[in-house]
């Protein structure tokens, strides 16, 4: 087993052939495969089929991708340029519509156009490129720096539970759940992680317990219905999850069964840590409930067991890709600038305000 | 879809070729395969593999297994036939530790040899054949009773939710949990059922969902961790699960996971029901902690993921079968003499006092 720490990079711009390169995540564990994508459908679909996933590594795909999509339209007029840009935009936009950092990269990625209208197609696109990277680079410092705030609300030694992926994966480097656990590495430290395997798709199972591993981790994958059992051992210190959106009153959207998590933390008295970059802080909207829940297809559920499908015909599926966890159940929130606790509105305006 | 009332018949005995017949559940829904089950080790494969499961199930499929055994003992002298009954039932009892019914079912057979000590050997295999088929026919008017007790907690039109498999497939006829719901059907109601699926084995997409569609029931099959959502849209009227063992003070043991749904329905305020034939009252064990609970192979977890294996294989797995649920969680127990509600230590008390 490798017990180095590992520069995942699981999305990056690959100049010389003008392509996002990712690491195809519906691969993992058993293969990793890096994917050279160069035009705008196959990077949609890469989004769509959760290749690339995850909300901060979304967001750095969606910029990379605008940018090389940009780099393709072929005229020197402001407006016509400003014109395909807007429609590619709007493609990339109607991948996923529950994280939030998809629109967020695209609406920066846009104001680049949008405040040069004098400047020549050719040099947008050079700043259209070096925003992109911006973004990137950022992500990687706004998820230490969430890393090193979350690393504060634990110690040495600790054991933590993690539902879903909120890991290097999910972002450039370090993630967000995940991100106290590897800058606590970095300083010699050690946990153990239990991994919810988070229905249906198993992120937890896959990917968690894959990049953790790779890290050195002592990683514990469970089913998801096993957290209660878990926690009720006296197992866990303390609960990291990523989130895909944060309302303005604390309500957080992130992968389907968080809340559950939430709800039985609360009843163990066990600590509940969102990790959200402010990208992914929506303030225009008010309550969770409002956040768009993405549903997917049932044969999510039904057909990936064996070979044969593992549900009667008949039967009917609901597959919710997220849901919404409630401010009350959330001890705090780990944000790049310090970490949020209630009441939320409150504090996430202030934060907005000092920073954003 | 057919919507007639089916026999599921899921556990019988062949008196002509002295076998017990089971339906294979591991290869629902995709075969509905008939076993004819002739020795021993066979039986007690098929409850190690979960071919039969469900507590009331186990019972039956133990006490015809153990009068089989019983019949193919091949001596007249009553204490050589005790001695090698004996070595039978301790290899039936130790297929599966949690579900009391395998040890009650076990213990009912073994009465009846120590209560005949001054009879014919082939008269107590005769006995032995009539006990084993009572405990049958038992099973089937105690879940019908549930039922009823069940039904008159909700009403016509109701959507239910339920976790892992307590309906026909885990009793003879009419399950336990699932039993409200079939005898409504019999009155002409109609209910709405949420499936956990029930990972890891999937009894509750596989097994569950494939009675009630036969049954003519809607059925929504979800992902464990998607039960926090469906009764956060207020989907849910009521929560039925069926148990394995119940402590002395109202603590219930039944699949992993149960306790969470539990407190999920605590913090949405939906009510919580335990359907629980008397015979699965462990009054020997005070509280739940005392009731062992099986830990099954990781692989389950693992490996059940399309033909490759879907975690890290450096990864560690925790695969408890069964959970425990606080009887404070617990809104009521519903059993074939009626509703017990709290104080649950008193109130079982005074039933078995008067029941048992």
């Amino acid at each position: 087993m490798k017990h180095n720490i590992i520069d995942f990079d699981t999305v990056a711009l690959d100049d010389q052939n003008n392509a996002l390169l990712i690491i195809d995540q519906t691969q993992l564990p058993g293969k990793k495969e890096i994917l050279s994508l160069t035009n705008i459908e196959d990077i949609r679909e890469a989004i769509c089929l959760l290749k690339v996933r995850g909300a901060p590594a979304i967001g750095v795909a969606a910029a990379i991708g605008i940018y090389l999509a940009a780099k393709q339209i072929n005229t020197d007029s402001y407006f016509e340029f400003l014109a395909e840009f807007n429609k590619a935009k709007k493609y990339l936009a109607s991948s996923r519509p529950t994280a939030v950092n998809l629109f967020w990269a695209l609406e920066r990625m846009e104001e680049i156009v949008l405040d040069n209208p004098d400047t020549k197609v050719a040099e947008i696109k050079e700043l259209l490129r070096e925003e992109a990277l911006l973004i990137r680079e950022e992500d990687i410092n706004v998820c230490k720096s969430i890393g090193e705030y979350g690393l504060s609300l634990i110690k040495d030694g600790d054991a933590i539970l993690t539902h879903c992926n909120a890991g290097s994966l999910a972002a450039v480097k370090y993630g967000t759940a995940l991100a106290p656990i590897y800058v606590g590495l970095e300083q010699g430290m050690k946990f153990r992680v239990f991994a919810d395997e988070t229905r249906p798709l198993l992120q937890g199972a896959r990917l968690t317990a894959y990049e953790l591993v790779e890290h050195g981790v002592d990683t514990i994958v469970i089913c998801d219905n096993m957290a209660s059992q878990v926690m009720k051992n006296g197992w866990i210190d303390a609960i990291f999850v990523g989130c895909d959106r944060v309302a303005a009153n604390g309500d957080v959207a992130n992968k389907i069964g968080t809340s559950g998590v939430a709800i039985l933390a609360k009843h163990y008295g066990i600590p509940f840590y969102v990790c959200a970059p402010t990208s992914t802080i929506d303030m225009n909207i008010q309550f969770g409930n409002h956040i768009p829940i993405e549903e997917r297809p049932g044969e999510e559920i039904t057909e990936m067991w064996y070979k044969q499908r593992m549900v009667h015909p008949y039967a009917l599926t609901y597959n919710p890709a997220f849901d919404i966890t409630d401010h009350e159940l959330i001890t705090a929130i780990v944000t790049e600038y310090g970490i949020v606790r209630a009441p939320y509105k409150e504090n996430l305006k202030e934060l907005y305000i000092n920073h954003l």
